[in-house]
């Protein structure tokens, strides 16, 4: 049994990237074992973006780090000693170790460590990445995107831990499939070596070009991984009735892009955001009429107008909209 | 049988709101009717905010008006003469009519005009608004929305001809109707007559108060349509897997802000945008881990790490991440 443990704990909360003293290095004493519990060897953390969230005091989806916390970090852990009825020495497992050397495992912790079996040909890492947390959400992600054969996917942080493996998913679905990345080299890994149909390096000032060149039919799907100047560029070439996924925006954990900011709150909360125009609906409409007229008629449904007369004042009309200057309905009688 | 037509057409393109001009009174004969057409006097025209994007050279649902044409308008128009087989004079029609004194009705048309009915204490006006395109797209949008009886539902917009409908629909379904207005008339008419539940006029200063009492549980729907610093603190108080239904965003149609613009991409080409975070897939990690498992057994999948040595690195893989240093994976072997 170890009787130091290394901790880097969370002093004080980065301004834009994490500067030294933000993360302190402490060490204390391992403590003796309780009944219901176990001690695991941290053998490696995943890093991931999310932790710049953890570090900043926002409103988020878990709370976010405190002060003087050892700093939140999921990683691989080999237990070396327990008093736990799950958990035996030697046991290999994964969840949130936390930036320090031993991980102490409890029963009742509310996000339960995992144990993971040991398959040939299959490294202790992989649990923290393609089989682990990047796998599932690469996977998920692409679940929700529900691709089509043939449809266009385009995958921002393409050759990160998740990128990677949703564009690869996408490939095993028929995609047509374009990675944008920040490096020749990250380009060059996912093209050559993943399958991906095409990389765009948005380093290079045609990026832009390059991605529509790229996708001449439009984008049906986006997992987007990156948000701000790179996300609009794709929302701008997306096809009717795409979907975006949301799985981060990794450029504006480091700044404060307030225009963007609303997209953070899509992400944390997943929130649902539906675009519609009514021309899509024309089949429907008498079906719609009639329960609307129903309501009107049963007074569950009130509406007013404000009229305005002459077609000479229809362009003033449309003024009065954006001034909020009618209720209710705006008409022109001609 | 008339034999002048006057038309607003459209001479410039607005910048901000309409300017005098922009939309230039001309007049010109009524022609002959050929078989196939039939010829209406327009009575109302519907004024929308689209309208103002209809004007604008930018990507749209329907082409921009060209310069030089009749600016399009929804309106109610009365059949004067026809010669078309579908329709006969006296017959009331709903359709693109345009800024102009008579339409064209013609075999054919992209946009075809529908006839609508005379029902006792219905007028002729409610077909553009309660029982038209505000009534349809408030009910349509409220079923994007999904009410679930007990929710909280936000409009924005909520004095106007679609909000005030979608209100009352969510108060059908049983929800606390929160409507954003811009006059205190306004919100005195939404609570009062319409029965929403609170109404909170963003100028005054105290709003967002306003708005956070009147939301106690947060907000589980936002049927949005004004964009812009309303929507970003409607979406910062939204709950989890709330829904936001993309109806308009009015206060960006007069100016250009960009980090807005990409919600305008998600309305007009009505992209569905889902934020997601991994942990709610919980329960269906196995099922996932064992097909990703399979990809990469089978060589479909594969995977790359970045990996730091040592435990005091890891506040500098952190910052890796954001400079975009890693390929794939990125471990600290602690």
């Amino acid at each position: 049994m170890p009787n130091v443990n290394r901790q880097l704990r969370l002093q004080s909360r980065p301004k834009g990237l994490c500067a030294p003293g933000d993360l302190q290095l402490t060490e204390s004493p391992v403590l003796e074992l309780q009944d219901g519990q176990a001690v695991a060897k941290v053998k490696y953390l995943s890093i991931d973006p999310t932790m710049r969230v953890w570090m900043a005091d926002i409103p988020q989806y878990m709370p976010p780090v405190a002060i003087g916390e050892v700093m939140r970090a999921f990683g691989f852990a080999e237990v070396v000693e327990s008093r736990h009825k799950d958990f035996k020495k030697g046991d290999r497992v994964v969840g949130l170790v936390g930036f320090q050397d031993y991980a102490l495992i409890e029963t009742g912790q509310t996000r339960p460590f995992q144990k993971v079996p040991s398959i040939p040909f299959v490294s202790d890492t992989a649990f923290l990445g393609v089989l682990g947390m990047n796998g599932l959400t690469a996977f998920f992600g692409m679940e929700i995107g529900a691709p089509k054969k043939g449809e266009t996917l385009v995958v921002s942080a393409a050759a990160g831990a998740t990128g990677s493996i949703a564009g690869q998913i996408g490939k095993i679905h028929g995609c047509h499939v374009v990675g944008i990345a920040g490096t020749d080299e990250k380009c060059d890994w996912i093209t050559k070596e993943l399958g991906f149909d095409a990389a765009v390096n948005y380093k290079h000032p045609d990026w832009k070009k390059k991605l529509a060149e790229a996708t001449p039919k439009g984008i049906d799907i986006n997992f987007e991984n990156v948000g701000g100047e790179v996300m609009q560029e794709v929302l701008s070439r997306m096809n009717l009735f795409g979907r975006v996924v949301l799985c981060g925006l990794i450029s504006g954990y480091t700044s404060h892009d307030p225009g963007m900011a609303s997209f953070g709150n899509v992400l944390v909360r997943r929130l649902r955001v539906q675009g519609f125009i009514i021309i899509d609906f024309a089949s429907r409409f008498m079906e719609a009429a009639t329960e609307i007229g129903k309501w009107k008629m049963f007074g569950k449904i009130k509406d007013r107008e404000t009229i305005v007369e002459g077609l000479e004042k229809a362009p003033d009309a449309i003024n009065m909209l954006f001034a909020g200057a009618n209720i209710g309905k705006l008409i022109v009688k001609v």
